[in-house]
């Protein structure tokens, strides 16, 4: 790791989770009101989307907060799953996030980056854009522990 | 103000403005979804809730944190609603949440606490509880702005 | 634990430790440099202040943010030692910090709260005054770790 | 900008402003202590670094956290001071900051990057190195103001 690249060196990586992630594993609760989409997975990276439709908009054209922190919300344990052992599951302590800007209809993509993984715990920044403008940016910590454990 | 009370005085607080929130505002997009319904307003304080039902649970039974997220930003901002001028808008600049348990099925209320107010920026803490256990504390910040200028 | 008070209980509390702490346990560092002093120990609660030198003051006569995160982040793990085991350490996670107003010269005073305790990981909240004013309000989260396992 | 890159365009950079910061402007109360040297700056971007002397250690010989949170506070506004109009001032609102790994005697050295600019916002995010490892990150905003009307 050098200085200019935050990332670090992770010990695993689970193609078959990745690929897994890809290819749609059934959504339930927020996430699929919210019809989020992997669209990216790598080895601590991952990218994902939702079609910001118009019952997410509130009288003025743009969508409610809750609609960036809940993809941000996902994507920051979710980019864990490759990278954790089989059977264990990442629980989030916290984030923080700044809207830069509004979001209106047509598409949300988000993006996070592991920048520190131990046994127990990362941390994850992540980008957020609408139509290509950056509209938030985001930054939190996870518990990596055994399933049922804590918040999904 | 005392040190032991950070809230602090406001100039304004229009009774009217509380009674329609308390009453039941039409909801539009995450916040209809998710069901939020507004229980108490005071002058810098509110109180909100929702049902956490089946539909919001992952596999493990708990709520994904992007409901708890999505009810915290909209407590965030709403609560200043009765103190600022009509037609101005309260924008969420950021916040912060910390996950302390996970949520079941149940109820879900949050409080949120103005704790600072100027023209144009005010300071909101949030407390969460599902089921009369803490399960959340947020904090962050809301640009007063005029409508249309921001995220709401 | 009642909803409007989110202090949890506590198993252990070292009366000793507390009175350790206030009788002012040799600082090292940024705390000794800050000059901090602790005024207050109680369960899951600590208060402590520094004078507001004309050294840390900038050209504008108000004092560097620094000089309030350093007094937030030291409360923000030592609020915990009179409840972990002997030996443990906390070790400051993260936390946030809204500047709420400018500090002058003068006392800086700030509490730090536990609002959510488990085995390795605790939430705390702070709030600081400066000559009896609020001037930021914080929350973060420490892990309870073996000596020399963190940053203190 | 394109979706990788989270940098805006700047309207203004003021070089002379850049170089006089390279070149040393007088550092006053927690700078000074602390040290800050400011090694590289450029449109949204800075870095500084200091020496963590045996005096910023904790008797585990790890620094205080306060001295990478004073570090952090400090070139979150800075970075702006080539950007804003001359007389402007950025006053910190908020940040929040995650420590990665324990600071031990050595260089400590942060970047600060702008990721979002208004006429009255700013939004930065920030890596802190020690002895080329990545210890600390952190994400806030500034507020452009005039001279004397907030914390610097």
């Amino acid at each position: 790791m050098t200085e200019t690249s935050p990332q670090p060196n992770f010990d695993r990586y689970d193609q078959r989770i990745a690929e897994a992630m890809l290819s749609g594993m059934a959504l339930t609760g927020l996430p699929d009101y919210l019809g989020i989409v992997v669209t990216e997975v790598g080895p601590g990276k991952m990218t994902a989307e939702l079609d910001v439709r118009k019952e997410f908009l509130n009288p003025f054209g743009t969508a409610h907060g809750g609609v960036l922190a809940g993809l941000a919300d996902h994507i920051l344990g979710a980019v864990l799953l490759p990278l954790i052992p089989s059977g264990a599951w990442p629980a989030s302590n916290e984030f923080k996030i700044n809207y830069l800007a509004p979001v209106y209809e047509g598409t949300l993509r988000a993006s996070s980056e592991v920048i520190s993984l131990s046994k127990r715990i990362a941390v994850m920044r992540i980008d957020a854009f609408n139509n290509s403008r950056l509209v938030g940016a985001a930054q939190g910590t996870v518990t990596i522990s055994a399933p049922r454990a804590g918040q999904a």
